[in-house]
């Protein structure tokens, strides 16, 4: 029997980049570690949710823990509040919000110059103060860090069946709050989104006087003068991690929605010197705690989000350079017995450094470990392809982390009650 | 964001063939243009429904447009109308018509040699004069192609929920229409099955009686002594493919049921000069009206029905021939820059060449254009297995194709109070 080392790397899987000979950051990267891991154990490439389907951080995440997105997903709000330590009650939903900056009704940057949080918290604090109540919702605005937030909605007749406000992209005005077609409780969802609404408008005016932007626009930087939301989400309620697949689980991360997950799953969660989920983030200093850490945990989940970043912001050559950098940190991991530990390396989905957007394709994945070994001795985006792994899907993952690690029960044995909840995806 | 050119070489895929050499017709066809854009995009295999299923090419292309066949196919005989500009409205079910030649009890020519339209129209004619309404059902047959035809039958107690009377293969009587099992509604099932049992035996008196059939036999051509009906369909109302895709779509086809389905689902029809839908047809035709017309598209589908004829006729070398005349007009499609526009290239199924029947073979796919790169340099049904888009279904496509495209949106965002219709295929 192993323990696990679980480590994600943000947007990892990429597509050919023309500046890198049409190879992916991945191909170019020279990465002797972690293509070690990959000469001695599985590789295979998985599709987070389905082939072709570009997955959100959290429904990969969960897909990956063995949760299946589309329904057992709280919303990306509350589990992005969660990482940040604010909990959310029932009667309360839990958007994840953006300052932006909208100029005629236009959005032109959606994080308004990536204002800092000594000024956006002070706007937050405007807001407060002069918004409280409509219609019988009750609104509360957070500033997390930078240009982010968490906008609480709170009310007896409160709905998270609503659409987002922040459309995604810039050039366009922000939507309207909207009711879901398949709104449970229509009713509801048509108050809350109305309330939404008014509370929006109300939230421009109060930032459209503040000295902050006042002085923002005389500095010549973006007004944070508009907020957008997105990602309802109410009160997680899921079983157990450790109830589930019956393991101890940890997670080491510095960016919250990550964080969030794991703790909305129950895993404890450790926080290292240096873990600041940002690309200067001490990623030897994870995978050391990660090497303490799975002596007292069975599973330990470690996620490195600069891979992501450099993605979004469009520069394969940092990708790779970070890359190389987490490769030197998992030669640490490398000297773990693999009598004792299973390493699983991969990514939550691919994210292009041509558009800066998550794509479908599909991932990379390692395990490591008392595995086969398969003919595969680099760890890419086409050597992948030939992988004893196969291509898997990321609700496939727990099954074969469990059997891997010599801790699968076998299929029809009935030593509990309860069904193991993982047979519910048998026969997808 | 890319434009897309989707390319359906109908029944493509095949077995082994002894005389060449045990290679398929595919494998063993020179096609430089084809095995080009393999080398320099993504190949895979894909299961039209799933694996080991042979698909009608209906329910294929249904499936590889993004509809699921078993719940969203309207039926074969209202596609294959509409392909022919034949409306069906509410009330009325129409079926695909074989005029057959029946001796003894058993048909004999399930075409009656292939009987042309000038004769078979004729027949047409002496049926709808001599029988029109049976047990308040009101019959219209209508000759298409050939010994092709269209039945429709309408009452406020239609129900298309029966069986076929087309055994689909020779030697045996034709079948007794019946009520399906599991029917929805078993008394207008019942009903209409019998009407059409009554009208079925009037057309065999009629069709005996007639002089049509009196020269042919002096001839000593087979009679079209009988008619055999399949596919039962209603008044397709799907869900058009640009409101569930966000796509502006055109098909350029020749054979009918693909003119149909396209129709169906809302794509402009737009008809090229030399298309027939048979295997004289004009391919470099098809293939620069679409490079033309993909200016104005977003997704141009392309049918060619050459090849699954070969694979009908048993005729492996003529599939051979066919296929390197098509790699020659590919050479059009090859020179659009893969900045804009991304081609997929497939088969809606495998047709054996040996049996001259669909198979449940999965069948090779490839993707040009921005995606990554594999290894496999050629385009056949045992290259494709290493190719990087691994084995696929059908409803798999549109998802790939949208993702590939840098058309697709993140699972989870909610920016739309309607949720995207591929959502529903996120848990197969």
């Amino acid at each position: 029997m192993r323990r696990v080392i679980f480590i994600i790397l943000d947007g990892l899987g990429d597509r050919p980049i023309t500046d890198l000979g049409y190879k992916t950051p991945l191909q170019t990267a020279l990465k002797p570690n972690i293509d070690m891991l990959a000469s001695e154990g599985s590789v295979g490439l998985v599709h987070p949710i389905s082939p072709g389907v570009p997955p959100g951080s959290d429904s990969a995440h969960l897909s990956y823990f063995g949760y299946d997105p589309n329904i057992e997903n709280p919303g990306r709000g509350s589990l992005e509040a969660l990482g940040y330590g604010i909990k959310i009650e029932e009667g309360t939903i839990a958007f994840r919000v953006n300052f932006a900056t909208l100029s005629g009704d236009v959005i032109i940057d959606r994080r308004a110059g990536r204002i800092e949080s000594e000024y956006a918290s002070q706007l937050a604090d405007e807001v407060n103060m002069k918004i409280g109540t409509i219609d019988g919702f009750k609104f509360k605005l957070i500033n997390t860090l930078d240009h982010r937030g968490i906008l609480l909605v709170s009310g007896s007749k409160v709905s998270s069946e609503i659409t987002d406000t922040d459309p995604h992209v810039t050039g366009v005005p922000p939507l309207k709050c909207k009711p879901l077609e398949a709104a449970s409780n229509p009713e509801n969802a048509i108050r809350t989104a109305e309330a939404i609404n008014k509370y929006l408008k109300h939230v421009k005016d109060v930032l459209h006087k503040s000295e902050v932007n006042k002085n923002r626009i005389i500095k010549g930087k973006p007004p944070a003068n508009i907020i957008i939301i997105r990602g309802a989400g109410v009160k997680p309620s899921l079983e157990s991690f450790h109830e589930r697949w019956g393991l101890k689980a940890a997670c080491i991360a510095g960016g919250p929605l990550y964080k969030g997950v794991a703790a909305a799953l129950g895993m404890d969660i450790v926080n290292v010197p240096g873990a600041t989920g940002r690309v200067n983030s001490n990623f030897n200093s994870k995978f050391k705690y990660a090497a303490r850490i799975v002596r007292e945990y069975d599973f330990v989940f470690v996620h490195i989000k600069a891979t992501d970043i450099a993605s979004h912001d469009m520069k394969p050559l940092l990708k790779v350079e970070l890359i190389e950098k987490i490769d030197r940190g998992i030669e640490i991991i490398n000297n773990i017995s693999s009598d004792d530990v299973l390493i699983v390396l991969t990514g939550d989905h691919s994210t292009s450094c041509i558009t800066g957007m998550h794509t479908g394709d599909p991932v990379p994945i390692l395990f490591h470990g008392g595995v086969r070994v398969d003919e595969v001795k680099s760890f890419d985006e086409v050597s992948a392809i030939m992988g004893g792994l196969g291509f898997i899907r990321g609700l496939d993952i727990m099954p074969l982390v469990l059997d891997a690690a010599d801790r699968a029960e076998e299929y029809g044995i009935k030593t509990s009650s309860k069904p193991r909840m993982y047979r519910m995806y048998y026969n997808r």
